[in-house]
């Protein structure tokens, strides 16, 4: 686990806000908050969750330091007393959440906070900052592997990420949607992801001719010769070299892994035509890599043009979702404690209908068919309700009601598991392999037209009979 | 500056090429990089440079720990004499850039460094995430900003931002393009820009009445109070609630600042509607902020129909750059030194035309007219050339070189600074505030041309006849 305090890395209005609970003696009343997102990126069919390991850091590191309450002493907003309330401040609630690598729907919390409104407020900006960049980041590179059919992805994009950690946890979530490894090698260091790469341009640059830098590669990395073909001219030079220096050198070793990169030109042709001039030369074992702004959509297509590509090297519209940059998770008041403890649910109605929120402590499930093993929907319940998956369930599409399906033999799933409780970390976090084939595993359970890059068909996000009364009930109290 | 050591953010085959060229002898060589940038982001006339503190930060702490020495020694690539010079490397050459802030053209050298084969590679990841991240968002925020006209621009992103460094650096590049100020506090305390904020949805819901939130936040921050009106009915309630808690508690004590802000519905009208009740209401002095997706092409349509609004805040938009969020800046080897000392220069031919380089070590130019101020063109020499502006100069187009322009009446400027001279930092870096200021001063001498959304003049960035030519020789030679 990182050590490092980002305790400040919060909206400034949390402390404002903080502060007015603590003087209004709102400070000590539990709420509780749900993160959910309103839209899949890409208009996609799903996302995948991500980011709960630096959640789970962020607050067991959280405390601000003396340098931290000089720093806000001198704003002249705060008094002394808050101040000091902030000094001891520990994250003492509790945080529910689905497992990094699940897939979820739009409108379901992927993670819950029970705390007092102070503590509760001021996690607000890093927990949601940690679970919308790799849960977009994941969800991306899920669609690149889905698109690949089979083949490799590996994620190339530290040179145009957003920051060390737009390249270091960006890397992460890519292996956690399916990617097989990084050219990041901090991600390798700090997050045991394969870091593998193949050379530069600068390389066969540096050298008096093209096969030299060939050749001088392959007699240094015999086992890991992967070289790049288009420096100077891909088909009349670059593959020709190539197959001269892997005939040269690593064939009479007895080696039989190598490779070659195209990074620019059409990909379609260049490596049908690399195809045949590699087997021609009997070099069928040689791999092609492809590179160059590709994504989904670029991979999907040169696939079904017949592209002789075995590993796609993905970079800069990975490692910043180029095609739909923004993961809309929000942090949104879903109930309060009363004085009795008793919780109240609280609604936000706003202006766009899309804005209005689910209310109350709730419970998220996921029903699969007992046979399939596929999912079939998922249903938001009140906190305190429970599903009894013995019995037949009848679920409705919360905003055409006469929309309804009877489930029979389903087996019903908690999604969200206790992380924090009273403060305290009870959940044992998985290694990143462990979620990479989670992820895989669980996106297995989904119906392919729900993978579908456009159009995808709606998966149900049904609320239960009783939450859906709440929530009506809420929306009829006056303005 | 920091003292984050992020050696090891570099792309693995850094290491494999670097081991390479220690192996060949040819890690002693002095080579040159250029980071060049061939696309403005959402098609723009320019951009605006940005990065260079974090690059010079990087450069300084630059050193590979015993840890990291361990790390690469288990990869079974690399034999001890290689990872003993690791151990003691430290940056030795020459960096030249442009200064942050600076507007920038493609094809344009941003940084150029000379240094061993070894140094110069090993630092290109972190080199081009630096300038790439900062760039891109100075970049969206310069356009944010002209689109507002005068009004302020405020960064609220960072709950969407990729990463704590996307937020906080993000916030920093946002600055230097021109806004306000931002949300995040980490920003003001490492960066000295300043945080504010307003209030979250969940202040209102935390209280018994929309009316009771607002009250209780004005009488807590009567000179910071920007009350949050969609929560449950923008104009039904949250305009006149707001009204009543103003008059009740602000006026009375002679505060004459105070704000509301919108963020959700359609901001033109309810802008226009909630001006008129404040106005009614005799507060003219009220200001109006407006939040929810915003980016330059709705606050350019927000203004010509007639929004108003004082301040947008501007979250995922600004900090993913979201339309066009990828600045691709690459770092392209253009010259090497031979065993004489002499500057060798250096093409790659690339299969795509956009893709060739522009070789050799370069000066940077730009014209300026010496009546208007503004910015002519500018010119990429060989870098011992030095252009004369008491004499008329006459530029033509590297790609239609009949189109010619002799300028006279002008004052040239080399455009690079020198930032590390033999691995000593020789350049002061401007405080940020200095930096945003100057490119503001920097972005005035553009034509208004340059600087439209859609089809902007594209600014002349010519070579010399002696750059020309050499360029013209090495792609004859043959491939």
């Amino acid at each position: 686990m990182s050590n490092r305090n980002i305790s400040m890395l919060c909206d400034f209005y949390e402390f404002t806000m903080a502060a007015g609970y603590f003087h209004e003696g709102l400070h000590k009343r539990n709420v509780y908050f749900d993160v959910i997102f309103r839209n899949v990126p890409d208009g996609g069919g799903f996302a995948i969750a991500a980011g709960l390991e630096q959640v789970i850091d962020f607050i067991s590191n959280l405390r601000f330091t003396e340098d931290d309450i000089t720093y806000l002493r001198a704003k002249k907003l705060f008094d002394e007393s808050f101040l000091n309330y902030l000094k001891d401040l520990k994250f003492t609630g509790d945080i529910y959440a689905v497992p990094e690598g699940t897939p979820v729907f739009p409108n379901e919390p992927i993670l819950t906070v029970k705390a007092t409104a102070i503590e509760a407020q001021i996690i607000e900006t890093a927990v949601l900052l940690a679970l919308n960049h790799q849960s977009l980041i994941a969800t991306k590179a899920n669609r690149i592997v889905r698109a690949a059919h089979g083949r490799d992805i590996l994620e190339f994009g530290s040179r145009r990420a957003p920051g060390v950690d737009g390249a270091v946890l960006g890397a992460r979530a890519a292996y956690i949607g399916g990617c097989v490894g990084t050219s990041c090698t901090m991600t390798d260091i700090e997050h045991d992801i394969p870091a593998s790469g193949t050379m530069a341009h600068s390389w066969v640059q540096n050298f008096e001719s093209e096969y030299d830098a060939f050749a001088t590669y392959c007699s240094l990395y015999p086992n890991n010769a992967t070289l790049l073909v288009d420096t100077y001219n891909t088909l009349k030079s670059g593959v020709p070299n190539a197959i001269r220096a892997i005939k040269e050198i690593l064939l009479p070793q007895g080696i039989k892994q190598f490779a070659i990169r195209l990074d620019s030109g059409d990909i379609a042709y260049l490596s049908k035509k690399a195809r045949l001039m590699l087997d021609e030369a009997g070099l069928n074992e040689c791999k092609i890599v492809a590179t160059n702004s590709l994504d989904e959509y670029i991979i999907r297509d040169l696939i079904l043009q017949g592209a002789m590509v075995d590993v796609f090297g993905v970079g800069e519209r990975l490692i910043t979702a180029k095609s739909d940059p923004v993961f809309g998770g929000v942090y949104k008041l879903v109930a309060i404690e009363d004085e009795e403890g008793k919780i109240v649910p609280k609604i936000k109605k706003s202006e766009s209908i899309t804005k209005i929120t689910i209310p109350h402590f709730k419970k998220l499930y996921r029903y699969y068919d007992k046979d399939s093993c596929m999912a079939l929907a998922d249903e938001l319940c009140v906190y305190d309700e429970t599903v009894d998956d013995t019995l037949p369930r009848t679920i409705f599409n919360p905003y055409e009601t006469w929309k309804t399906k009877t489930l029979t033999n389903f087996s019903a799933k908690v999604l969200q598991v206790p992380v924090f409780l009273a403060g305290k970390l009870v959940y044992k976090l998985p290694d990143v392999h462990s979620i990479k084939e989670y992820c895989k595993e669980q996106v297995a359970h989904l119906w392919d037209e729900v993978k579908r890059f456009e159009n995808p068909h709606i998966y149900y996000v049904d609320l239960s009979k009783k939450l859906w009364d709440i929530k009506q009930m809420l929306l009829k109290e006056d303005d």
